[in-house]
């Protein structure tokens, strides 16, 4: 096991429904000197990529992408959720459905923040049917920028985000990929990672 | 000015109706050398306190309390807005309205992160009328613990809460304080502080 997934058989707790809480350390109350570490993982594993800005969503992706910009020296944008229908064209614009609260939101980024210019590694805390990552995806694309990777740090493997993710091609890298969890016993299986 | 006032009067933008847009540094796309900087300043200004915990607010605050919480070698503790009326029992709860949505937010922290024991900075991007600092406040002290200080790093000093909170006896230290702005120069006032 890698560094996070000790921490995830230390400190995470699984509940009924595949619902695994790590807000003891990682979204709610954060620990970061982990943070930092996975900041400088992910550095470490898109080392040969040229990413000049680490975007991510409100809210719990904003810690994690904080580290990451600190391990590569670049600006951080996290974009906004918004329920208003006014959006001025200055912004980019996705539409991202949550099952967590059942709804949809606007994800919106500021125009003056990314540009055709922009090599973007984006990161989240968890990945599961992949709707942020794939709003985020679409606003990276939108601005002409270029996704260099996606940088998760929890992929629920059960679900399929991660696998339609790999397959349109995308360099994604996920610090534990949970390939099964169970509430009554607490036990948690991931899956076996080359580099992990 | 100190460096907060110098990159403020760089790159912040004043819109009509007393509104300072600093979202190319400090709430959309995120400065991380300055972020640091914010941290290292306040851990200078609260450098005699006992402080334990770093308690920010979704969403803005989430990039500086990491790392003022570095600074502090602290865990950081964010308050998560919640629509929802389900409170489990299991969360402290404050009501805080919004001034920019027009709508009222239950912020809620988990009973699990704060205790008697802590002794608490709290830290927030903007201060206005106060709502937002005064729930994080009443949460602290709901868990027994101690509001040690009040980190902001754009207050306006044109409007009451600074003011209401020092009345109170609150430590309360902000990195720039505005006095006035004018949207059509773009010039902008700063409160002269003694420690700025």
């Amino acid at each position: 096991m890698n560094f996070l997934e000790e921490r995830i058989v230390k400190d995470g707790v699984v509940k009924p429904g595949n619902v695994l809480k790590v807000e003891s350390f990682l979204n709610h109350q954060m620990d970061i000197a982990l943070m930092d570490q996975i900041g400088d993982e992910f550095k470490h594993r898109f080392a040969d990529k040229p990413i000049n800005k680490i975007l991510t969503i409100e809210a719990s992706g904003i810690g994690i992408a904080c580290s990451v910009a600190r391990a590569f020296n670049a600006p951080m944008v996290f974009a906004k959720k918004s329920k208003s229908i006014n959006i001025d064209g200055e912004m980019y614009v996705a539409e991202v459905e949550s099952f967590t609260h059942k709804n949809t939101n606007q994800v919106i980024v500021s125009k003056k923040f990314l540009s055709p210019n922009d090599h973007v590694l984006i990161v989240d805390d968890f990945l599961a049917n992949g709707c942020a990552l794939n709003g985020l995806i679409a606003i990276v694309e939108a601005a002409g920028a270029t996704v260099e990777g996606l940088g998760i740090v929890i992929e629920k493997g059960f679900q399929d985000g991660g696998k339609n993710l790999r397959a349109k091609g995308y360099h994604l890298e996920s610090l534990a990929i949970v390939e099964s969890m169970n509430a009554e016993t607490g036990d948690i299986q991931f899956r076996v990672q080359e580099n992990a």
